[in-house]
């Protein structure tokens, strides 16, 4: 019953598989293999398009140098402001911006609007330096909180985004598993919503190290591979990450992980709403659930092995906790079983 | 007969085995699950002594975290001027640093010597802000071209960097390597030489992507952490780097597999320097084999397949090249087998 | 009429002779010419304490470097959310920190409460890398929108501060006008509240350029030398800036300019308040007043040349406004006359 | 007698007087007043065309905010190495590009030539990320060591620019006194030569602080605002140093003086090099004369209250010193007198 992280769990047979097979004999280093030259047009099929694609060995490395991409002096990126990029990465992305700010914008259920987008880059008129300029949009798919933009809420921000000739990113750490909810293809959830560049993770999803930074279009593409080498994410033995995309990718594994992870959600969902003095902190949408519960139902759960953790009321939540009640994040993955289910779920029946 | 560096290779079998073994299962992400703990309390029995333990996924971020756990503004760290860190990645330690300088020390054989690395430092007089100040001194064991300090060299080093107050940084990148040669404890050849701080390579010697940051006494450990994760180096499941040290480290795997590369390169050596025309740069000492050969040789090897590098003559070097001569990079690697070398032999001999 | 800023005056005519008497002979540059030492002393002095003194250039200048002497990797220095640091200086502050971040704290009337600031801070939770960590914590005395800490609230800030070892920065670009309408001394306003670090301005109230870092007690000090040559700040002729403190700080010169200017704000408050339509935004505290306006006064005033901006409305404001209202800051300053106050009260009344 | 440095010198009294001219009355702050615009239209006619004019407030700032226009991740710039960005501003031009490097070239008499140039650029292979990339060229006009480059050299210097599409950035700290000597035009001696971008001195020249980077073509204009802001070096009475510009470049003033310092430095040259046991290190072609000096007269003069200071030969230098010689540097001003060096010349007669 480890409903922790997704990434508490190890990696999928089929990724471990791909890497005994990739383990032995010579290839070029430094993402220039053939290995990683396959796994990259196989990107570009499933996006049904030219990409570029950069391997690191971390979301927050992929983000950040994505972000860095976009820089410039005095720059200003707008991101929710409970996304794990400003709540989660230590300031990482600040850090390889050179200091250019992320600024946090409102919106309900962990999500900008496209007003509340609009509002935030008004406070940065055009061409007054003493506020810094807006340079780019980051949206977060799945949310920090397990929920979802539609692909008209994606319409809307990106609308936002080129009136204002601002790129826009989505950290996709959870990519598969918004996907799978939305039942769109990759292509539809991105550059055909006027997303530039995606933070596409593999990790939370099944493999060990896996992430990918895929850029539509030429605009960024020139500045990518020395900001990765500067960055030290520019893997020597890039097979590795190669050899586990190559499998990830194949035959759908990455969308049945996913989907599997996210009904387990749904399923846990149902059982923690219906504990004693439990209810669901609101709907979820991927593979996270937050629920709030009583404390003899949390200490039941803890007493018996489950691993969950706390979590901070989100500022735009209209939830009140009574004595003793707490919020709480379940995570599910690829490795979530029915079993764990089943045994939460007698655990609150008793 | 793939020469072109030791990271062509892929991955040695034990190290796969502890991979696929430690797939399944949750555990703790972000550095703090039992094996972790395990391989780093491994690492202290190897070294002898406490010492904290920090994986990263590349040589570079080894490098530069490290530094930066020194920095300083208008801070100059001092290496050899051909080392890896000034020469081969790309400005990523002044960059994580924020700008500090790394300062080229001459020296021959591509090492810095105390006497050389005293007269750079003196050009940094105390108290005088307009040069910047001293902050650190790194030195890579073994060094870019193949040699070793000894541990007398080690020594003075070290002394000019107790007499600066200086913390002293080992880039090793091909630590075991070093140490197979000089026939010494992991110990004697650091924190007994005065050493504060090791980049603890284990990509190039049988690992997909294993390196760490070894730190002795607590001087700067309190910043590690920060560092790491918003250097976007902390990897969350980061059992699988030490899935690989297991292995590595484990029936002194990482040594075999050094003894071998290093045997491979001594015979490479000897086949090379014989070759019709051919001489050697100088011994090796690790490895890697830096050979003069006639363009006949040369590309009598290309054609039948062997892949291995021109290299830049070091500055210091007394080489002189006839018309057409080139100086070549071989790189053995645990990979690297006898059959590999009889081929080059054969070759030469026709 | 001109009330757009502080900084469209220009210098006091005993700044210009102190400047016209030290323009000839030679003196040491850098920081280190007599005049210089003298100034310091001046300051050590005014604060009846030892202190270090660091000349700069501009009021950005001396809040980037102050909180650079703080910095940590990870960082958070805490402010009020609409402060001049996070609002008007183009990120500076993060530049200079090389990525930490500024993290806006909520409160009434421009100024963070202990509570508030006890809030934000919690949100770091101690030894937990994702999220960063806490630095230090900087108060602007007067605030942006004209309004002072009073003493109270300063220690309760203080408090804290020590509660969790941060470090206090006050940025007092308007230092003299806090002080003149608090009637205390620097250091009932500074060091005996427990501020650590102080941004000194001299250019709004009467200098053409003159800025001093001062550090209390010995934490710091060590480091500034260095951050200030390396950021670009520490001038040759140090003692043109010298020279404008000399006569700044002789015979209170200082604290008569800010009592003259907060004494015209007054005034000119009242002025407003009784204009048809008007009302004040709030109690002016130091020298800016921020007043509603109907557009016909506000249209009167600009079409007789009065020179003044609309300002945004403050996030914890409980100020509407009607149809056309605007709510606008005038500020006062020592070149401010009664004639200029005359003038609007006229065209006021007509 | 004071030789220490230019800067040593207060303001000249043409500057002071200006000053007082421009301290009364309101203007617009930040670099929009009309004498900004007015001295902006002056600097046009001076170069003879139009260029964009940023002042900042020192020369470290004119220098690394110039290079930061040209900033790429993984950027090196190439000075001479012993250029005064690379020795004496404590590593702020790389800190102000975050990390970016300065490579420095070896060349005689202080000056890097095409050749030399060419080869250090050859070191990084075009699109090879683990060297990093070029990104812009720096000459120093006067060199550091008072030499100055003909323009036959900065001929030759910008085509090797040209071919490797690299940008030419000149560190004018000492423009006028290039200028004086080499008997050109501003436009012959930058954009005619292929200059982009020039940081041109005032304050070493006369001024109290007047420093402003010159951009010939709108390349790099859009930048400069906000890394200007966000380098701490915006002003708010740019009309302080407009004023001192203003009066610098009236009547050619700035020329004047230049030529009485260059003037100087040839008396004093000559004085030196006669002194007994005395020679020059190499003909002074600016305002700066560096000689070596028998002990006894080296003490002489400075018993006598001559201020100079010894100066570490040139790496390039075939200077041999016998026991005691020191080389030394003289630096005369527009402050220089004859009386000053009579005042040598009896000292050394004696």
């Amino acid at each position: 019953m480890f409903f922790a992280s997704d990434n508490w769990a190890g990696a999928h047979p089929d990724i471990v598989q791909s890497l005994v097979q990739h383990a032995s004999g010579f290839a070029q280093a430094y993402g220039t293999s053939d290995l990683d030259r396959r796994v990259e047009a196989r990107f570009a099929e499933i996006f049904e398009r030219d990409c570029q694609v950069f391997f690191v060995g971390t979301g927050t490395a992929a983000n950040a140098l994505s972000l860095t991409a976009f820089n410039k002096a005095g720059g200003v990126t707008f991101c929710h402001r409970e996304a794990h990029v400003i709540e989660d990465e230590c300031g990482a992305p600040e850090f390889f911006l050179g200091g250019s700010r992320l600024h946090g914008v409102d919106g309900p259920a962990g999500k900008m609007t496209a007003d509340t987008l609009q509002k935030a880059i008004a406070r940065f008129p055009e061409g007054f330096v003493h506020s810094g300029r807006p340079m780019g949009v980051t949206v977060t798919q799945a949310t920090e909180i397990g929920t979802l933009y539609s692909l008209a809420e994606l319409d809307a921000i990106s609308a936002v985004c080129r009136q204002h000739d601002l790129p826009l990113h989505m950290d996709g750490a959870r990519f598969a598993n918004a996907l799978a909810t939305l039942h769109v293809s990759p292509a539809e959830m991105t550059w055909k919503r006027g997303v530039d560049v995606v933070s596409f993770g593999g990790t939370k999803n099944g493999c060990w190290c896996a992430e990918a930074i895929i850029i539509f279009g030429d605009r960024f593409t020139g500045e990518l591979p020395y900001i990765r080498k500067r960055g030290a994410q520019l893997f020597s033995k890039t097979r590795f990450i190669a050899a586990q995309f190559d499998a990830y990718l194949r035959d759908d594994l990455w969308l049945q992980t996913a989907r599997h992870a996210n009904a387990m959600a749904r399923q846990l969902a149902d059982i923690l709403a219906q504990s004693p003095g439990g209810r669901l902190g609101w709907q979820p949408e991927a593979n996270e659930v937050f629920a709030v519960l009583s404390p003899t139902v949390a200490e039941r759960l803890q007493a018996a092995g489950a691993v969950f953790y706390p979590w901070k009321l989100p500022r735009t939540s209209d939830i009140t906790l009574q004595e003793g009640e707490q919020l709480y994040r379940f995570v599910t993955s690829f490795a979530t079983t029915s079993s764990d289910l089943d045994q939460v779920s007698r655990l609150l029946r008793n």
